[in-house]
Order: C-alpha cells, then structure tokens, then sequence
C-alpha cells in the first residue's frame, strides 16, 4: 500500500515534499488499536517483512499475525517504493538524483509516526527492528516516548562507529568511481552496478564472521586452472561475493545506497541527550529488548551493553540477550529458533 | 642493490626470467657468515626496512646492525625494483601486465634464497617478518628447513582464511572495474588509480582496530555542511582513508597489487604437509617465534596458535607472544617497544 504526504519537515530544518510512503501490513488491528507492531527494514529491506523475516513474521510466529498487527515501510530515501533518490521531481520531471536531500534515521521515523497516524494509531504495542532496523527502533523510543510500549533493537547500536563508516564511505566510493554513476544523475542510462556490487560486496563480508566464512566456504577453489585468470573467481567466497553483489544492482538504486548509508553514518542517540546516552534515554519511559549475536563484529558488544546501561542509568527497563551464533551480524535474519524464543516471550510478558 | 638471474623455475612448473631483484643490506656479514638476518616486507612493503621498520632495525634496535647482517629484498611480483608484471617483457619491449606468471609465496622465498647463494650465504641466523612477510618466513623455514636458525612470524598465518580472500577480492573487484585497468594493460595511460585508492581504503580498515579508529577518528566530522555532499569526505575517518588511497596510487602498481594479493589468498603451509599443518612443520627444526597482537582481527589469535600447537605437536620449539595492543594488525609496525623486547630477547637467546 502507499500513503501519500504534501510535505514533510526534516530533521536538517528543511522541507520536503511530496513523499510517498510503501507499506505493508499483516493480521488485523484490534478494536482498541493496541496490538500494532511497526518493524524497520536494514539498509537493503523492504516493506514485505514476511519476505526477508518470514521465519519470525506469521501465523503462530514470534510476532504472530495471528495476534498481532504488523506493519512494516520502506524507509525515506530508500527505492522499494518509497520516496527516494530514483523517485520523479515534480518540479524537473526527472528522477532527483543529488538533489534529493540529505535525511537522518530520525526523518524515517518521524515519516513512519504519520503513517501511524494515518493508521489511526495512537501508540503501538512494540517497534522491532535489526541493523539499521535497531537504529530506527531505538530513535523511535525516543522521538516518541509514548506512541511505542515495547523496543525489540537487534544487532544494533546507539551511534555509528568510526569502523562502520569506513567501510559504508568504501562502498561509497567504489559506487561514485564507477563512472557510470555521472555524479548521481544516471537514470535512464547505464547504471553504476560496478561500483554498487562492490560496495554490496564489502557489505556482505561485514554481516558475515570469519568462522561463518570459513565453515561455509573455507578455502573451497573452483578450478586450480584459474590460478592466473584474475577476471575468473578462484576460491569459492570469491564466486559467492560477486554473485551477491551483481544480484544486488538487480534491486537496488546506488544513490540510495550513498543516501541510507550517509543516514546510518549520522546516527548517534547521544545527540538526543546533549551528547549523553543516559540522558537521551532518559526521555522514554518504553520498555527495551537488546539483542546482541556474539559472532557479530560489526557492530561488536560493547555497543549493545553501552545502551543497556544508559537505560539501567536511568532506572528504565531493559531486558538484554546475548545470543549464541557463528553467523555473525547477520544472524539477525538467520538465528530464527533463538530469536522466536526471545521475542516470544518479551512480547507476551506483561500484555 | 640489484641481482639478476636468467632463469627461475615456479611452483607452477613454469620457468620464467629474466628475474632481476632489488634488495638492501645493513651492517656486516662476519666472516663466518652466520650472522645474516632476512627480513621479509609485508605487502605494500619494500627492500627499505630501515625505512618502514626503523623502530626496530638499525644500530643498537631489536635487530641491532651492529651485530647482524641484515638483509631485504623487494619480492618478485612486486614493484619496487624487482621483476614483477610492470617489469619490461623482454620478448615484447613492453611491460608484461598480465603476461606475468602466477607467483606464490613459495616462489618468492626460493628467488631469496638465490639472493643468499649469491651473497655466499649458507644459512641465516633468522629469517622474520610481519604480515606477508610472517608466510614467507613460515614457507621459508620449511621450503630451507637448514638454511634459518631462527625464525620470527609476527601477526601471520599458516593459510589465508576465507575472509582474508574476501577482502583481497573486493579490492581486487575494485582495480579491474576501473576503467583505466584495460585488463591490465594500461602502462603508459591513464592509471586504474581509482581502484587502486578504494583497494588500500579497504585493506588500511583491515589493518586498524574498531578501537584504534575510535581512538584515533571517533565520529569527528570535518564540517557539518558537508552533510549531503557525497563527493566531500564528512567524516575525519574518510579524509583519512581517501588520503592513504591515493598517497598509495603514487607508488605501487594496481597489477602488483592483484599478484601479491593472489599470491597471500594461495598460501596455505598445510599444502608442503599433504594437507597437515604438524605434518608440514615436521620438515623443519628451525626455532620459531610467533608473535600475535591482541587486536588483529585480520589474522585473529587462532590462526597464531594453530602454528604454535602444530609446532609443538612435532616436538620443536617455538616461543609464543599475545602482545597487548589496541592498534589491530599494523601493530606490528607501531608497537616498537614491545616488539624490540621480544625479538632482542629471542635473538640473543643461544647464541
């Protein structure tokens, strides 16, 4: 479905408008409109949560269908159909390329609150989300302590690292060296897939961790003959890497790539406290599910401890799992037993 | 200094030459000529050792000149002075960009090892190295079990793991998508500088700490208008990454990079012990020392640790270093004080 909205107000003070919102929804809302739960999509998600998390998203699932009623948007600047870099500038007629504006993960939530809106819903029963999902769902508490009951943030953090950037500004680069990216208007010509299979490629080996890697792959060739062939993939992590690349430019715009990116860079829930993550939380009176996988490393423990003790700091409640996985960040989409679990009983604790 | 050979037999079975390498001396061989330490460089390194590893090569540091002869030499394949694919074709007065042969690490040692015949050199009192340099060290002492006493390998392995090639092929991906690459024949014209920059960006993250960038970068922003501008660096860490990719374009060659790079993805010890690594080392009774810091994530602790236990498996000596540290794989060309400790102490240890 889509919702369409005159304008909206970003974070940076500018406007912005029109922006058209996909969404997707799954069960029914109850009378009292108390059972939504509004998932967030990671970088490359979409709307169609029961696609990319159908292992927790159903009938009789972690979060039950049958119970509950989800929701789920693809985020501002993103190209699953809502308003994005790739999207029509009423005023050019062409796609917006750069001049779509630069946007925070506080400017997709403050989007997704007027869905609910729109929804009519007051406040929902939990927001959800994991990677870039968790920053949303932590912003989200904060922007509005009251419209969430319960923040499920998985495989998150509470700002960026200097790590994280490094590698999102190499995808970056690989994207606007291809020179098919023509400084960002290259719609309706050859797209800079080049440049976005690398940085998909970079993505990949961040989600993965090196035991994961090496239990799937090890140092599996395809054919010793391609000793000296660099343009031929020799081990098998090399053949897997470049078809997950390519398959990714069959979905995905490069400038919302180097937009979302950006967004995940400029993430820091300090900035909500005056520079303090205790007095950022300190706002929210929402019930929190951390969850950190142990084999993660891009976004390595000490940040999901750092939150759970900003929200102990203020006296807030805060449950945290630790959860067992050689799969590392992405264990998130894959950890599906343990995570059903988990999420199972945070969401019905206390209804 | 330089050192011609005409021929060169590889592991492949090929012959290949002429071979011309560069290398450089520092203090004097005694007239027994024991006293003769082969330093190997890591990747991006060169026959310079006092140059990038002052800290611990010269008169009264770790590898004291005044009491050793040391020697390094620029490895083959590379571009620093010896042969390698920007070398002249002498059968096409052209440099060979891709009509160079695939190399392995093993071929890099034997080509040494005819620099020691030449300069009279039975056996060495040490061979060492950090990174590359710590595989051709381990590949030395088994391919001449009797020509080191000692044997340092610092922040090394025994078999490039899936990760190492995943990262080796993307920056690789990175050189041979950039326009200038030409498959390889772009001596003479415009670069693949581009590749070559995002290739460096990626391995300078692999080298550096989660903690040595937040340390050293944090999320300091260079200039908050940057914001929505993509082709300017925001953040201090992407300055810096965009700096040391392209201060890197200005002195190695992007095909040296894709053969070295190769040749690492291709060591694996576990190949001379018909696929055991105790078998392997069964080969040699040179003494080793291994030195791993705590923060390298590239080559993690295991990777150290299996060389250890299989050397200890066959009975022989090896002395084992965990050195505390925060700056990730490049701590071994940073952690000076307590590298000259360990390494001074090993060297004189039996003299």
């Amino acid at each position: 479905m889509l919702i369409d909205f005159d304008e909206i107000r970003l974070e940076s003070g500018k406007t912005f408008g029109p922006v058209t919102i996909a969404y997707q929804t799954y069960g029914n809302l109850n009378k009292d409109k108390t059972n939504a739960i509004l998932i967030f999509h990671a970088l490359s998600g979409d709307a169609n949560v029961a696609g990319w998390w159908g292992g927790v998203v159903g009938a009789g699932k972690a979060f039950d269908t049958d119970k509950y009623f989800i929701i789920c948007a693809n985020v501002l600047g993103g190209c699953m159909g809502s308003t994005g870099p790739s999207s029509l500038n009423p005023k050019t007629e062409k796609p917006y390329a750069l001049l779509f504006p630069s946007i925070t993960i506080k400017d997709m939530v403050i989007v997704q609150a007027r869905l609910l809106d729109h929804l009519g819903i007051e406040a929902v029963y939990a927001v959800a989300g994991g990677s870039m999902g968790a920053m949303l769902s932590l912003q989200f508490s904060i922007s509005f302590p009251d419209r969430a009951k319960k923040v499920i943030a998985i495989a998150g953090t509470a700002k960026t690292s200097a790590q994280n950037i490094a590698f999102n500004e190499v995808g970056r680069q690989a994207i606007m060296h291809d020179p098919n990216w023509q400084d960002g208007y290259y719609y309706g010509k050859a797209l800079p897939n080049n440049g976005l299979a690398i940085a998909r490629m970079i993505g990949h080996i961040t989600y993965l961790s090196d035991k994961s890697m090496r239990n799937k792959f090890g140092r599996g060739m395809r054919d010793e003959g391609l000793k000296d062939r660099f343009t031929a993939p020799l081990f098998e992590v090399e053949s897997y890497l470049r078809y997950k690349g390519l398959a990714f430019t069959e979905r995905f715009d490069a400038n919302s790539y180097l937009y979302l990116t950006r967004a995940i860079d400029l993430f820091n829930i300090e900035d909500e406290g005056e520079g303090s993550l205790q007095k950022a939380f300190a706002k929210t009176s929402a019930r929190f599910l951390i969850i950190y996988f142990k084999s993660d490393w891009l976004f390595p423990e000490y940040q999901s401890l750092e939150i759970v003790d900003a929200i102990k700091n203020n006296f807030g409640s805060v449950s945290y799992r630790a959860i067992e996985s050689n799969y590392g960040h992405d264990a998130f989409l894959l950890e599906i037993d343990q995570l059903t679990h988990t999420i199972r009983n945070y969401l019905g604790d206390g209804e």
